[in-house]
């Protein structure tokens, strides 16, 4: 279930997107906390780094981890802008995420609901709880500026 | 369609695995070429880094696109040990790699074959040429040979 809480970390999520529009990266942000604690923050970063998998939540997660020095983040709980990718449902199957709140769906490419629905898979060895469409109007309208900004600027080149 | 430079790669690949088991970690390998030239060279490294991603395939592709100044690595193969689960399919998705050739099926995580089978998915953007079961006997005794190791040390202690 939504808390107060959830509202707070997304927005703070939603911030670090912004961050990564800046850079002309797609915006999505992810914190990820534990015990209500911010362990973790990213953003895409994928074309800065030309790292393939350098998208929000596995920045995030491999900082949580480096943090904590542990590969399991049970007792974590990842905040997303943007529901994730087969990639990033991998990622957080890894390291056991205990909790993934999301906010826009992603029909291209989501994999918890939109394309993909891994985690209603029965022979998964782990299943986190999910809560979706937190602040997910902001994020969505943040995701739609920056493409229409990238088409507007395609177009005039 | 395997050739001679496939097992090549993968007698590599499985020199890599075995340094792995040096170091108590699964013992799984990969290697990325690009015009059968190597790139990129890795092995399992989950626990000794409690990096929840830091599998072999993960880290050959991060290597490969740091290399190459580039995220994307269709003109490349990457040779892995054992069939990929699903981070590491997120990974070659999302890296564009042209082809992977693997050796051993996961019968509990992989996912090409034997527990998902996403590449034969149509929603996808991209899919890779696969090739599997190059060396697979080799890898399967090592990785049988890692567990059966595994469980009499911890009847012993």
């Amino acid at each position: 279930m939504t808390n107060e809480l959830d509202s707070i970390f997304m927005r703070q999520a939603l911030a670090l997107a912004r961050k990564a529009a800046k850079l002309n990266e797609v915006p999505i942000g992810a914190v990820i906390t534990c015990n209500n604690v911010v362990v973790a923050e990213a953003f895409n970063l994928k074309e800065s780094t030309q790292n393939p998998i350098g998208h929000a939540e596995i920045l995030a997660i491999q900082e949580a981890s480096l943090l904590k020095s542990n590969w399991r983040l049970s007792d974590c709980t990842l905040y997303v802008t943007l529901e994730p990718c087969i990639l990033c449902v991998g990622a957080i199957i890894q390291a056991r995420v205990g909790r993934v709140v999301y906010g826009a769906k992603d029909p291209k490419a989501g994999a918890i609901e939109s394309v993909y629905q891994i985690f209603k898979d029965k022979k998964l060895n782990h299943t986190p709880t999910i809560e979706s469409g937190v602040l997910e109007n902001e994020s969505a309208v943040l995701l739609k500026s920056f493409f229409k900004a990238l088409r507007e600027m395609r177009l005039s080149q």
